[in-house]
């Protein structure tokens, strides 16, 4: 119960329902039919389907998540994992039913890493007798397991942990061991508190010779009573900016044997008893794993974007402040304030955002399907997409991570005030959001990878193009292409001489193209010619991959609204109305241009565009926005069809009673259940009454 | 006591302390000298005697800070506030001494906005009557207040706000009234549980006629007990983004009525009985103050960038990853991994934010200088200064905060995974500023004060130079003086044709005086000629107000290091050594060209940069981040004197022992207090040993 009682008021008009009615009425396109392009029909029936059953179950209850502190947060996670476990058992979830169940709970929890790592390594890395002995179990969840790579002194440069794993052929077993601090095993989620189990990444050391990084499954709890096992110490490494529900842990080892199986033995292996090591075939296979996993960072990017960006437009909708004097608005006869999306610099901050994350659908669905595409031709020895599907995911995980980390932050901004309340949903969603910024390969230094790609591929079309016998049928793919074009004309200038021709996707696919194609002859050149090293370089191959990235998506996203992607095999593509095609069209456009807009030193040095048309661009972005993204920017946000129990938002729920959900909010904190605040005896009654005076005593005194 | 016991093993060579005592050897200045002519003597002198008097006290212990709940945070800060002024009355502490403390104890607490807005309000704006009544006892702590300005519905427009007080004649009287859910009081900090009066702005309304926004002082809790009075109903907001140890709070009023006196009546009043309504006298006296706030808001930018790049700094001096093959590193005769500051793309994340914190140090010193001299001359009738002032304070605190928000998150995500812990104090850091960039002017709503103000001088230039009778000697300010220029010459190309002509501070001024001045003309172009709207044109405003304040940013960079800035009355320039004068410079010249280099295009599109120049600004950049500042980046954020005890941080102690210090924190995290978690028996268990089985009966289920 609450000592805050607060006023039943209305506040004042026009009420936030309405202007969302208002919003909605206005828009050109059926909402429902893009939330149907964008997630397919069974996705959107078993959100429908699920909603209910989560919802109502207790321990995924999100009304007191926001005033909890860390330990009640760890708490009432394991409670949820433990739940949502029972739940996916009772009712025989399916992995997608799983994921999507997961996903509308919105929080990490304890046991996230035993389903995300520790059984896809499993069933990746074991021998038959492995599945049966570690993977099995584990599905049941009698083994809970962690992955423990990370350490404290090495994160990105995996090939530098220092944990060894010793072969003894006399008790043909292995002895992990903790030579350094820094070879602490360090951020390994699940494994502070709840796991009994881990695959172990350690140098495997095998008559005397060092083997590299090798995973091993270990027991590191006791089956019994989940006390640690003697040569383990291991415990959780403290608050974090998010992520606090999850246990994130430390762990060393004591010359911890363990036996022979652990040594998880799919492609590498030690024999026993010799000791002799076996080694791995194609080590390329791995990076078809490291693909997935990134284009799904890009997915994730949509997600959280989409997010933030909904939450901001509605409340933005409803929010007025100020009269906009050349335009302003009326209520009846009175002149009432201008919703803050009115405002160019609000339009600018958001709207840009809401086609960024139509952008990332379409590219995180083409990564996927390449992907896909990709494991399928190496299973037949076809090693030629590889590489650049290796690239782009890089440089687009970097890309998609860092800009959905920033628009988060904007989004939170663009809320004022009420953006700093975590009632807002905002702050929560960014601080578990940015980890994804460094995680699975740091933002800045994965780049290097899209770069050499870049460069070899460069250089090798050179080479042909110099070799005479080219022709343009050698072309064999996107980046190719782009950068033949530019080669045929490294001068090439915009024709551009109004602004309604930024519209034309071809433009726009050229100037992102000669863009990106510039930075690589620029950096090839610098490395090739003029030697600089490698290391003075890292800024401009940053740059390149962003450049060569943002034409990706730029090109995902016109091909997707024609419907010209290709599709994965026996798929149709879906055909959008005219209405729907128009509404996308516009953001295609916005997105393409504003990110000219808000960058153009690329674009003007690469020699395509000039100040001029600069100039008539940011007409066209202004345009644009005001003109045909304003009308239909709640029927946009609306269509990515988050539920408001997923966005627990105050203000950014679907109805836009922004203001009496937040003040109900409110009363619930926690400090508001005292009228006096604990403390007052002890630390303000000695200032302000030190002798305990009573009322008309006191007004004498002061 | 932790059940965590963690080996006692030491990092893996070489050592963090030797690290950085080889960094700081490696320094070509005197650190202490640069301090100095930071900070003075006198505040280095205070800050040494203080510290260890707070280092001591109880209630100021950092240990358990990053461990707290909420409600913990709240009591230890209401603890540690009521210990501070304690101290300060034991010890008859300065303004100057209290400050200090406040800053180094670096927490935001319950009484802080009765020092930091309620008492300044008291003393500008009451009577003499009002001061004894109100001041005196705030000044003892009798009173405890806060400043309820923000309502629910209105945090920009002040002028918007819909709280009442109508003036009863009757009894002589306020009537304090919500009258919707919007006018909720809101965001009030130290009103939700520890203030007993506050200063409450509501629309003044006598004789019917409503006034618009007024002070008013009004109780609000008993003096007696602390309880809330008849009428007022007030409590904590919850949960914010940072800040909770502060208790912003909301209220509402129910026809409050407090008597004639509350109004606080210096510039305008109520006359008793006939209720008739007495005008303020100048407006424009109420801009001081805002420059004021806003120029301190630039020095506590400068404050935040330089603790987050400390941190950074030196812990990437630390830590090492990966071997740069074109210059391997050896420890002895072994090859060890390359310190991340060595790599060129991390120090293009962090050295630029160590040159902007010198940046803006140079800026916020002479904005105060200015806003002391304008205060000067307007007690004299001398308003000539003003409009200047107000309009570069908006602009930079706009600008400046931005720049440290970003750079804070920048030096966290540089410390790749472990900027993530709260123990490396960036998370706490980057919560608590951010507000900055929302409160006292949203950023990009300020800057419109910034473009209105170019925008008129630019027009009034135009004309006197058409009408035939200019003379430059009507040039009386710098920003005339850059626009003059741009209109002596509007097609100005750079001369430069070697990156290292970029190091001419001459031409950097030029760079960014053109291209501000050449912003300021299109959008004067685009309202007047083109008759644009000012909403379609506030992106552009914002980054004309972004230019202007990065020139007076490198302007004042590279005259206070000359030593040529003006002085404050009476106050002699320090003078610099050639070495620090010399290591400055390579800052303020990285200030200026990374600017350029980050954001080319207005640059470009001013015409004063073409391609080629970028392009060599780039070299110059790579070259003096390599060459001149890497050499003494230790050195540089060392001189920025925060003691260990402030910074609070694991990995950026002064001593270099980053892995040392982050594993004793995480013994202390409270969930490893226990060796097997809580909820093990209810949500583990259930899973993994249904049954209770002992150890070999186990073995044999999985």
């Amino acid at each position: 119960m609450s000592a805050l009682r607060f006023p039943n008021l209305p506040p004042s008009e026009p009420q936030g329902s309405d202007l969302l009615a208002q919003e909605r009425a206005n828009t050109t396109f059926s909402i429902h039919e893009v939330s149907t392009f964008l997630y397919g029909e069974v996705y959107l029936e078993r959100q429908e389907r699920l909603l209910p059953m989560i919802e109502n179950e207790p321990a995924f209850d999100k009304s007191n998540r926001y005033f909890r502190g860390r330990t009640e947060r760890f708490a009432a996670a394991l409670r949820k994992d433990h739940a949502l476990v029972k739940l996916s058992k009772e009712f025989k979830w399916s992995p997608d039913e799983y994921l999507h169940a997961e996903s509308l709970i919105d929080e990490a929890g304890p046991f996230g890493l035993h389903r995300g790592m520790f059984m896809p390594t499993l069933a990746s890395q074991s021998t038959d007798e492995q599945l049966e002995r570690f993977l099995r179990p584990a599905q049941r969840y009698e083994i809970i397991g962690c992955y423990a790579q990370t350490e404290l002194g090495h994160g990105s440069n995996v090939q530098g942990i220092e944990t060894t794993a010793t072969y003894i052929p006399e008790t043909n077993q292995f002895e992990l061991h903790t030579p350094y601090l820094t070879a602490s095993k360090w951020w390994i989620g699940g494994l502070g508190k709840a796991a009994n189990h881990a695959v172990v990444m350690a140098r495997l050391i095998t008559n005397g010779k060092d083997y590299g990084p090798h995973a091993l499954c270990v027991p590191i709890r006791s089956m019994e009573d989940h006390t640690l096992l003697p040569g383990v110490m291991a415990g959780d490494i403290g608050p974090k900016f998010g992520y606090n529900t999850t246990d994130n842990g430390c762990m060393w080892f004591d010359h911890y044997r363990v036996p022979h199986i652990s040594l998880l033995a799919k492609y590498s292996s030690v024999k026993p008893g010799s000791g002799e090591y076996v080694k791995p075939p194609n080590a390329k296979l791995s990076y078809g794993t490291m693909v997935l996993v990134r284009a799904s960072l890009v997915g994730a990017a949509r997600h959280g974007m989409a997010k933030a960006v909904t939450i901001a437009t509605r409340y933005s909708a409803i929010r007025r402040q100020f009269v906009d004097k050349d335009a302003p608005k009326s209520l009846g006869k009175q002149i009432v304030e201008t919703p803050v999306l009115d405002y160019s610099t609000q339009q600018y901050r958001l709207f840009p955002i809401i086609a960024a994350a139509y952008a990332c659908f379409f590219t995180s669905k083409e990564m996927m399907r390449l992907y896909h595409l990709n494991m399928k031709n190496m299973e037949t020895g076809d090693f030629s997409l590889l590489a650049d599907v290796h690239a782009s995911s890089s440089g687009l995980k970097s890309l998609t991570t860092t800009m959905a980390a920033s628009a988060i932050e904007e989004c939170r901004r663009a809320c004022g005030g009420h953006g700093f309340s975590v009632f807002s949903g905002l702050p929560l969603l960014l601080q578990d959001y940015v980890p994804n910024v460094t995680w699975e390969g740091d933002n800045y230094m994965i780049t290097q990878q899209t770069g050499r790609y870049l460069f070899k591929s460069f250089r090798e079309l050179v080479a042909k193009r110099t070799s005479g016998k080219f022709s343009a049928n050698q072309i064999n793919n996107p980046t190719l292409a782009y950068m033949n074009t530019y080669l045929e004309n490294p001068t090439l200038k915009c024709p551009a001489t109004s602004a309604s021709q930024f519209h034309n996707p071809e433009l726009q696919l050229a100037a992102f193209g000669h863009r990106a194609a510039s930075l690589v002859a620029q950096i090839v050149h610098a490395l090739d010619v003029k030697k600089r090293t490698w290391n003075s370089m890292l800024v401009d191959i940053y740059n390149v991959s962003v450049a060569h990235c943002q034409l990706i998506m730029v090109q995902n996203f016109i091909l997707g609204i024609r419907g010209e992607m290709p599709q994965p095999e026996g798929v149709q593509p879906t055909v959008l109305s005219a209405a729907s095609k128009e509404a996308l069209t516009d953001l295609s456009d916005l997105f393409a241009m504003h990110t000219i807009h808000k960058q153009p030193g690329e674009f003007l040095t690469s020699g395509y565009l000039d100040a001029k048309q600069i100039s008539l661009l940011g007409e066209a972005v202004m345009n644009v926005m005001e003109k045909k993204v304003r009308p239909n920017a709640i029927g946009f946000v609306d269509a990515f069809a988050f539920p408001d129990y997923l966005l627990n938002s105050a203000i950014g729920a679907f109805d836009g009673r922004a203001y009496e959900r937040y003040t109900e909010m409110a009363t619930r904190e926690p400090l508001n259940k005292t009228e006096v605040v604990e403390g007052y005896e002890q630390y303000i009654r000695p200032y302000t009454n030190p002798r305990g005076l009573k009322g008309h005593l006191l007004q004498a005194r002061i």
